[in-house]
Order: structure tokens, then sequence, then C-alpha cells
């Protein structure tokens, strides 16, 4: 429930509002629909089960941008242009070397990202047209910017993209060298579908707010990827990986858990503002997490997930606290190889797709955002000489 | 008057909205009260009048963020800060030298401050003491990194900042290599006040949505940066230059202004969203503009912008329509030698200020901003396989 708070100002007037503009209807939207209540998920109209079992992150990403589940014809040109898109300039790479390489990947990430924006020439037309064409371009490249700074990090050359690949297999390969076997870039592109997009969240709305403003779609989707880093947003996920590398083995996750129970500590991987039943990406990962822990011969990190799940649904179950997209997402990069660095930024390799889509919508019915705040500061103050302070 | 729209979406609920969240509260703030009805502007109580005549960018800058006017000491030492970390580090210059030097100011801005933040290494420590280390760093090297963009774009090699000038004065003398006379600094000065503060535009709505999630400063002013340049918000300084550009003369505005208003033509500099009579920063400005046309022997651009604004009250000053503070800051803007492309980076060099405040008392009581959508998209889709579509 949306915290409701009311406040005087020293004028005398009496104001409410909603906490964190919880429950504030922003403006329409025709992308997503999120049930809470019942655990749904859909991307404009269909159900995430349904494009996590039969869709590709490329298919996806084509209906969420245009609206439509494209024809092959479609899908094929999409698909080429991504391609095309795919490789860094060469002089951003080479910056991209002197960049320090041990810094923070998300500020890494937006860092590239509005560099890239410098070389749109046609940034200042505003046009949808343009503005898809410009977001098109950076769902292509953003696994190439997270694989290099990964790859950086690691004292290591970048890889070019290789055009043989799907989007998630080629991610994977652009990060350790090494083509994924099937299974394993399935994975992947269902994670990338999972986290495509979900309706106004913080750095959507910010990518809106930013977008309303008229500026470029770099703008948009540079402000974006600072919001996702937070902690409290997509900064999320590697806290969960936190957890399960603080409990360290099977034995250890009943005790750790019920102290941090006790103690009203944090557990990450829990708890939504807006589900109140288990997030349903959740439940598909959870499934992935299982099988990857199985081929791997692996099983501890999924055992750990799992029994934390139990436990959680033991004791606080009734209060509607469960697990949410971050919960399994941890485990399931642990077995796809990807260092903890590189899980916010894998988010964002997904959520460019959405962060597009609601740029997109945003401009064809375009309204300034400028909310209003209550002022509580003085209200008569007089300016009194630095000699007499 | 805040537009209401009334919506009826597919499962058959009605929804109102505000469009644009126009009078939507999003929270409390201490730091800056505008009444649009009286045109008044205070910052934390003081009007603007007073700061303008009496204060100084540096002074009102730590008013902003610390709540009270600094003692002579307190002063002192933040000058001291700010002109210790006026300098940009030498691989920070050496990247700026190998960027695109024609590309858009702002998004050269945006990358700069965005690359900054990788060289924090404690940005993980989101306290409202290392925030405002960290924004104090932001505010001091603003000028240094608009005066290198802009030597950068004509072709010349930056100039390290001079301390034994103050803020605003340094900030003129790296653009043109020449240190100004005392009242061109103190009329930059002016503008840098009157621009540092304006509650919840959407720059600084922006950078407190992306400091709710708990990321870092650079993330959240990177995000008011990329929101800034839109032309419906701080890029209007640079509209209201072409628009004087366009006319050209004194003898042609009557004709231009008139076919304009004929056409519904949007003029540049006129209309605010909060102000219903003259924006006070626009009464100071004209004054500021005025003078420097005298002092110059230049009087055509104060001259054209004197008669648009008698046109304007003259024809359609009965609608609300006044001018706002874009309107004479592009005048002043000009007399000071600044070239158009810097315009919008010389109010980010002023609104940083404001931006830090805001961020900082969002971090100290905090909640991440969440709002709603209304879902008008489709409810019931089924995934048709390709081959069927």
């Amino acid at each position: 429930m949306a915290k409701v708070r009311e406040v005087m100002d020293k004028f005398g007037n009496k104001h409410t509002y909603n906490e964190g503009m919880e429950g504030v209807l922003a403006t329409t939207s025709e992308i997503c629909h999120i049930n809470g209540k019942e655990g749904k998920l859909i991307y404009r109209g269909i159900p995430i089960e349904e494009l996590a079992e039969k869709s590709t992150f490329e298919e996806t990403s084509y209906f969420l941008l245009y609206g439509e589940l494209p024809t092959r014809k479609e899908l094929d040109d999409f698909d080429a242009r991504l391609k095309a898109n795919r490789a860094l300039p060469q002089e951003v790479l080479s910056i991209m070397k002197q960049m320090p390489s041990q810094s923070n990947t998300m500020q890494f990430l937006r860092t590239v990202v509005s560099l890239l924006g410098l070389y749109e020439t046609k940034s200042d037309e505003h046009t949808v047209i343009e503005t898809s064409h410009e977001a098109e371009k950076l769902i292509a490249v953003f696994p190439t910017i997270v694989a290099a700074i990964q790859r950086l990090r690691e004292g290591k050359e970048p890889i070019a993209p290789d055009n043989s690949l799907g989007h998630a297999a080629n991610l994977i390969y652009m990060v350790n060298g090494e083509k994924p076997d099937e299974f394993a870039a399935r994975v992947l592109d269902i994670c990338l579908i999972l986290h495509a997009e979900h309706g106004f969240n913080a750095s959507t709305f910010t990518s809106r707010v930013v977008i309303s403003t008229l500026t470029d779609v770099h703008s948009a989707i540079t402000a974006a990827i600072g919001s996702l880093r937070g902690p409290l947003h997509g900064g999320a996920n590697e806290g969960v990986m936190h957890l399960l590398n603080e409990i360290g083995s099977l034995d250890k996750v009943e005790e750790i858990i019920k102290i941090k129970l006790e103690t009203k500590a944090k557990i990450m991987g829990f708890g939504h503002r807006v589900y109140k039943v288990l997030d349903p990406r959740a439940r598909i990962l959870s499934q992935y997490s299982e099988r990857l822990a199985q081929i791997t011969g692996n099983e501890t990190y999924y055992a750990m997930s799992k029994k934390i799940e139990d436990i959680m649904k033991r004791e606080v179950g009734d209060r509607g606290i469960y697990p949410n997209v971050d919960f399994f997402s941890a485990s399931v990069y642990h077995y796809l190889g990807f260092k903890l660095e590189s899980y916010t930024p894998i988010f964002a390799v997904s959520r460019i797709s959405g962060w597009a889509a609601h740029v997109m919508e945003q401009l064809r019915e375009n309204r300034l955002f400028r909310p209003s705040s209550v002022y509580l500061g003085d209200i008569d103050r007089k300016y009194i000489s630095i000699s007499e302070r």
C-alpha cells in the first residue's frame, strides 16, 4: 500500500502526497502490464511465460519496440540491422582502453554509451523514426560494450562480435572467447527476454522523464543506466550473489538466514514493491538454475538458493515476501560463467529494449514531466552580510 | 492549470491523471520556493533579488548545499576546496582531445562528467557527507570542462584554471584566455546565481529520481545534464539566440514577430509552466543586458530583445505570456562573448549547485521514486508462431 504523508507548510497550507510516488499515475502506456497480486507479467498482451518459452530476445525486442510480432522478413531485416551495428567504432575502443579498467562496470557502461552519442550526428532529429534507428543501434552494441569492459578488466583484449551467433550466444562468446553450447545460449536468451521490460520501474521512468524534454536518446539511456546501477534497483542482483558467497555452503544457510531474520537485516532478492506473490520471472529462472546446476555438476549455488527460498517461505511467506527476479538470476549468471561485476551490465543489455520502447512511446505523445514539491523551508529570511554572521 | 485526463482501461476501470505530472506532489523540499502568480523566487527563504545583488555564486552554492549562509571562515574553506578541485586530471584531458570536437557540447559535457565518475573510488559510499565531497568537486570542475570543450571545438588548447580569479571570472578566462574586467565577471556571477536553482524542474527532478535508487552522484548529475539539454528545458536559451539571429536587425522585429504570432509559431523565451507574470530572473537579466549593450556599444541584441518583449506584452500580455529566464540570458551571454553552443553548458555550470543540493536532500530521507502508469495495451494476446504470421 502506498504510504500517504500529510504535511503542513509554513504558509499554513496542508498537503498530502504519496511517498516515492507509489500509486501515482504518471501517464498511460501500452507496453507492459503487471498484476502484482496474481503474479502476472505481460508484454503488450502476451504472458511472459509464453515469450520465455517460444520467443527470442531479438523477436521480443522487435515486439516491444514496434508493437507487433514481426513477420519472418521483418525479423530477418531487424536481425540483420542488429548484426550490422554490433561492432564498436575503433575510436571508441581506443578510448575505452585508456579508461580506468578497474572502475565500476556500470559507470564504465554509462560513459561509453554517452560517448557513442557524440558520433550520432542526427541526434537533433527527435522523430520517432530517427529515435528507433538510434535505439536499435544501442540494442545491438550493448553486449559488445559489456563484454569489452569485462575483458579489459581482466587485462584481456576485447573480442569482436561473431555474426554467425545470435544475440545471447555472441555475448557469451565475446566475454570468454568460446562459443557456448546451445543450452547455455538459450538460457541467457531467456534471461534477456525476462529482464527486457517491467513497466514504470525507476530506470524506465527516468528514461521517460529525460526524453520528455525532447533531448537525445543517448541522454535518456545514459540516465537509465545510472539509475539501474542503484542497489535499490538493478544493483540488487549483485547483492544476492554477495549473500550466496557470504553463506558459502549449504549447511550454513539455515543458521545465517535465521540470524538475518532475527536482526531484521535485509535479505537481498526478496520482496518487491509490486509483486505480493512469487515473481513469475523468478519461477522460470528457478527452473533454469536447477537444470544448470545439474548440467555443470555444481549444485551448491542452486541448492543454497532453493534452501533460502524454503526458509523464507516458512518464516515470512505469510507477509508476502517472495523471491524476486534478482534472486535466481544471480545463480543462473554464475552458472553461465559471468563474473559478479557483469551482472547489472547484463541486466542493462536486456532492459535497453524496454527503455527504448518507452522512449519511443513517450515521444509519440509527449508532455514534459514536471511535478511539484511541497516547500517546507523558510519563507522570510534576510540576507545578513558576512561580517555580521 | 494542470490538464487532467480521464481514461478507461481494457479491464473496464476508469483512471484520472495529470498530464506531465503537473501539480502532482513528488515530495517535500526546503531548497526553493516559486510563487508563479506573484513572480517570486526564493532560495531557502531569501529572495533571488537579494542574492543577485549581494551574494556570489560560491556563497549561494554553499547556502544551497548546506542550508546556512557561510561564516567568513566557512566560505574561505569552501572556496579553497573549489579552487583545489578546478583542474581536470591529465588522463581525462587526454581522452577529451580524442573525442569528436564538433559534436554537441551538452553530449560532450555529459560524457566527461560520466567519465570523471570512474576516478571516484569512494562512489559506493552513499553517505550525505561523501556525496557532498563529490558534489563540491563537480561544482569546481564544471567551468573547466565547459571551457575546454569550447576551446577544443575551436581547435585551441584548453587553458588551465587561474586560482587568482573567482569562479565566474575564471570561466571567462578559460574560454578566451583573457582575464575579464570586473563588471563582465560580476554579470556572469549574477547569471550563475540566477540559474543555480529552480525547484522541481525536469533536470532536478531527474537527478532526484536517479539518486533515489541509491546510485552514485555522477549517475544523477549525468542524467540531469542529459535532461537539461532538451529544447523544452535548458536548451531553450539557444533557441532564443536562433530567434535573434533569424531577425538580425531592429527594423525587422515587428514584422517577423507578428508573422510568428499569426501562424501560431512558438516564440522562444516566452511563457513558463510556473510563472504567470514576469519571471523575476528575466527582470534582473534585462537590466544587465541593457548595461552590457551600452558598454560594448553593440545595442542591437538588447534592442531587439526589448522590442520583442514590448510587442509580446502588447499582443499576448493578457494571456500571461511573459519573458522567461532564457529570454534575456541569450543576449547577456552574447555580450559576454560566449558562443551559442556554450549557452546550455553555462546553464549547467550554474545549475550543478541546485542539482547537488537536491541530491543531498533526497539522500537524507530517501524513498525510491516508482510511480505507476495506466496500462492501455492488449490484455489477452496469443503468441502466434512465426510461420503463421
